[in-house]
């Protein structure tokens, strides 16, 4: 936890923003750092209400879970009605429980398995910062940046900061 | 160029492919390596035809372009009907001529400029490698990689790659 205080209503709005932003889209891309370069693949969204962290299901015999391993810096970029990017770290979590916390039928069909699968692993994403462009406007998009969206880290919840795209 | 023979038919096929593969999306996600992680923005795509490089428009006062000169390691995503993950380097282009051939109506006012203006560059990815994910099904997602597409690398083109997700 921050030795800082958290401004817990900012902490809050900015929890509910970027809830509001997501929901509803049930692929992201993830991407990651690999020897070779950037590589990113789409991965189905958590059905359960984000509150901070973003949760991911994979298996540990996926180049992802290998490369995370590597290099834990991730962006996730979500495309609906906005355009936001999730600046972020991952965190490989062995957890039976929270598989089953996460799981639903969708994950069954999609890595063909079920959740007592050993195999089964979560990448737990913590936002470092989340950027998002508005898209009613077709000609300027609107970027807001939210730093350090856990309340964390060294920096504030920051809900003000608009820069030109 | 390469030294190695390239398989003109495949590279043909791969081209073909990825054409119609981002063909209608008119804004990819371009996910760049800062010293903060990995981010990403919306970029308007190009309108003229792909023929094996990506073409972006942007202006030499934002922060990818200092990325891009810092690392050129970049990610490219398009979210449409299929999934797509360019993996890539970019390349850094001031070109007047090369403006034009790529200026439409939408970039005078997404960058709220006209074709003239010096502070305007390309971004030119070569991609290394493709892959994609089909949306058919909902349950596993088929993937298909193109390593090297532009035949200019070690690597030959390579359509028939086919892994589980």
């Amino acid at each position: 936890m921050s030795n800082k205080p958290v401004d817990h209503q900012d902490h809050h709005e900015a929890i509910e923003t970027v809830r509001h932003l997501i929901k509803g889209i049930d692929t992201a891309m993830l991407t990651t750092v690999t020897s070779e370069g950037l590589v990113s693949r789409p991965m189905k969204t958590q059905e359960v209400e984000f509150d901070g962290d973003l949760w991911f299901l994979t298996k540990k015999d996926t180049n992802k879970y290998d490369e995370l391993k590597d290099n834990p810096e991730v962006n996730v970029s979500y495309v609906g009605k906005s355009y936001v990017s999730v600046r972020g770290r991952a965190e490989l979590v062995t957890s039976p429980e929270k598989v089953k916390e996460f799981w639903n039928a969708a994950y069954a069909k999609f890595l063909d398995t079920t959740p007592e699968d050993p195999n089964l692993v979560l990448i737990k994403v913590e936002p470092d910062t989340v950027e998002y462009w508005e898209t009613g406007s077709i000609s300027k998009m609107a970027q807001r940046f939210f730093h350090k969206l856990t309340g964390k880290g060294k920096e504030d919840v920051n809900l003000n900061s608009t820069v030109k795209l």
